[in-house]
């Protein structure tokens, strides 16, 4: 049985080879894609993604989401990203139309209806998902599990204590956290692996197709700006959240307690304090990713990209 | 030309007869009341929302809106307005109902397709302005003006530092005095002193229609439920707001900037932080009522009270 | 029997006029006058301090003590007190020497050599006081009470929400509200009622000697920097803590318990939170002033500083 | 030449064996011990370190210091250390004595008198170094080098987001951090590692003098107490700082800018943030160890512990 799921990101470079594999996947059914703001701003991040499904012939419905961050105000990662929020690909005129439906309403409105069998896989900033929780928190049984990137065990990116989607809306992560609702995340600390060297962009560029071909014009460009983050590669981050769905049995992962800093005033804003050592001995709300089996997270994504056009 | 306006209340007590008067001013057009969660849970408000409007005959539509804060977990007044928030009054059996739509996408389509010419008026916690503000921030302009009841230059009611509209949501206050619109906020220091004693219960029973009968009961009860506050006699909070759209020459009042405590750790949560001495010379985000002339607030309340049938 | 105490102080033109009265009043034996940062750097209130007390020929002990505030960067009030801390009089050559005891330690040593019956008077930030009951907390039960000047029930003077003695060491104000002694607090919404207007001014300069010219000399300066308060005299704040001692009965006061917002980061940092309306059912750790019979106040005032040469 | 250096300590198992290394290494000249509150009270802390310095016959003064944090309520470590904070070894009637003088005191005489060259070398809470910085601010440009055990880069211990040195006194760490001395630090993510083992223990057993004797004796008790951080071995943690004195060579570090989270209310309170990867782009104020080469460590201590008695 197919894995019925609804991505949200904010593409982002990493959220495109996200959706890449989440639309071709066979054990995964992409029931559509939700869009907020978070590397860039909105009306950026949902042209990224419908020029990536535009591009690779995608018929999965898009709906543009939340602009804002629940109270906070706005921070974009326009140094990873640059001023696109994917910068690096040339994409041609754009045919592909978002939906009219507010991405909260479409999350509501399809949780609500649905059997409690769709998985979030969230891999931006959490704003869509804590406001339909908040606007209509009966979807919150009805969520099977959010699968999501963000968080760091240890540092983080977008300040030294935070990584950024979460740091990027802090409230939002509080009420995703909070929820009640299965939560496994993927935490810098293991994303920060899936590096996307030389030598595996060229072995997707290898695959021949247009999918191979984006993959490589997207993560070449991630070279030169991940030197702000100390890496001399271009991590898929958001990746390793969807290819969670389908094949578990590549992470090491732990149970733990995870709160999030919401101080808005201090400087551990936005931080993912995981009780790793189970300091506070409250049960555990969250399932966090330790390690990915590399060699085979890599085959799977080759396998995956091979389905594209 | 009558000043178009939406109420946006947790009906409460000191709300039945917001609405009372928003809903028979003749320089007021009511388009609608909009429901949150705070007094009491949003079944609750709403419910004695219907019962009012139902009770009085108001052809006003009604919208059930946000059931949570927009980060914080939920706080109720049930000390001060009872197991049902409204307690005292006795309704008969209900036949009004509400609209389906939900009342953040009634604000956001009204103001959408509105001139610039409605002012909100909220008596509750700003959570369905704020996440309206936040769904679509381009009715931020379209707005009027924000003639709020909440928060305090002085000590509050639900903590020693904040009052209970703002204690409630705070982060939802914040979204809606960072936003830019103009805002009138009649606070705590202000609405206690717009007290309901049993003359003025009496001179209100003494107009002899079913509203003032409706007044009579409902601050009846409050007598019991103040002593928490300190007071002997109930206090009409949310009806100075309603009624400074049509008397602000009623009103002293001061621009100052007032900023929202958002420390959700601290003993200071929820606090309306108000500059009055401008110590922090910033240009002012907010109009503060500091005193009204009591005897003409009563006479219009009585005036208005007596349009009802 | 006369009181014992020690005047704490940060010279400062009201503290200048709380000496005058600490030192000369016969119900009152002034042991020691410790002096810390607070309106001006230590190396400035410890000038002044000597000055006045050389000027007007004390014989008290003048004891150098905190130069900086427990944790936080310091704060000084030079907008209010300008540049020597104690703008406007002018002083002859000082010959009168601070002893070479830390403040601290003076503390310390007196009060554990005492029988319990000193009381302490901080009219400056609580760093001295703090530091001792840290350094040595045997101290505590040895302290018969602290009468401070400090605080606010309403609006702060340095920011929107704290005063200034307690927003320039917040930290050490919270050490000496928890510590368990019997506090007695004159908020500056009592000592802003302590105006010496200009008939004041006359009055006290009319005694003819030289503590009513002093008195004039300090106070005419702060007519100029009291427009920062919106105030048109200017407050003689720290003498109500002084007077309190022996004329208790001219204070209307309210117990309550008074926590102190110690988050560094937020716009509440620093400010005495106020339960007077018993909203925590917490125990009282404070007695606060409400208001002063000021006619009485200034008879005292005026008899006392007749005493001086 | 031999490096002068003061031990703050708060003994603790790891902190007697960093006694026993200072005491004792040919390069170390150690003037003086002074104990704080930290791993366990005062009194206690203190007789352990006496018991130490006595059991081994060390003719070094040792101070008895702050027993209560700056501003915290105290916070103590009986989970690891036990109920006497030096569960374990059993020694005999202590006869020697602590010196009269306050440790803060002598933190400040001595260092004033010195030509600059002294090291601190803190192993708990920083509460004595911080009271001294504040109350004689002149001792800081005095300070050759601040070496410390405290903090995390990673996990904490105290809490999920802290370390207990930390933890214990957060303000103290703000004070220091803060003061522009050179700091040198050994998180909790270096000091892990260096793990006493039962290898190591007989190792150090097998030297036959008492110092090895009690290193056995104080080691074997925490493989018991070390469960509660998951650990299977005891590790020295002060040790490092000691060692680091004399070895710097054993070290890898980093220089970066720590930040302690003085939120007293929130999640990450007493949290050294770390900005490794240089987010803030500030000037660094620490050199924060990363690894040890630990067979060179632990030559080093043994040698260090043949000089015993």
């Amino acid at each position: 049985m197919r894995r019925k799921m609804i991505l949200d990101c904010d593409t982002g470079h990493d959220d495109a080879i996200a959706l890449m594999v989440a639309s071709k996947h066979p054990d995964i059914e992409l029931l559509g894609v939700t869009v907020v703001a978070g590397n860039q701003t909105l009306p950026k991040t949902l042209k990224n993604t419908l020029n990536v499904a535009d591009h690779l012939g995608l018929d999965v419905p898009v709906y543009g989401g939340m602009s804002l961050p629940l109270v906070r105000e706005q921070y974009v990662a326009d140094d990873v990203h640059g001023e696109t929020g994917l910068d690096g690909p040339v994409f041609g005129e754009l045919h592909k139309k978002a939906e009219d439906k507010h991405a909260v309403l479409y999350l509501i409105d399809t949780l609500m209806a649905s059997d409690g069998d769709i998985t979030l896989v969230p891999v931006g900033p959490l704003t869509n998902i804590a406001t339909a929780m908040r606007m209509e928190p009966r979807i919150i049984p009805k969520i099977q599990e959010i699968v999501l990137m963000g968080g760091a065990v240890g540092l983080g990116n977008a300040s030294p204590a935070a990584e950024f989607n979460i740091y990027a809306d802090p409230e939002a992560a509080h009420v995703v956290f909070t929820s009640g609702v299965k939560i496994t995340m993927m935490p810098l600390d293991l994303t920060n692996t899936a590096l996307a060297n030389m030598q595996i962009i060229e072995r997707m560029e290898g695959i021949g197709n247009k999918a191979g071909k984006l993959f490589g014009d997207i993560m070449r460009f991630t070279f030169s700006s991940q030197a702000v983050n100390g890496l001399d590669a271009g991590p898929v981050h958001d990746v390793t959240a969807v290819t969670y769905l389908v094949a578990p049995e590549l992470y090491h992962k732990q149970d733990m307690f995870v709160e999030i800093d919401t101080n808005r005033y201090g400087p551990g804003y936005g931080r993912t304090i995981c009780d790793a050592n189970n300091r506070y001995h409250r049960k555990p709300n969250a399932t966090v990713g330790l390690s990915i089996d590399l060699d085979r997270f890599w085959d799977l994504v080759e396998d995956t990209l091979r389905r594209h056009i």
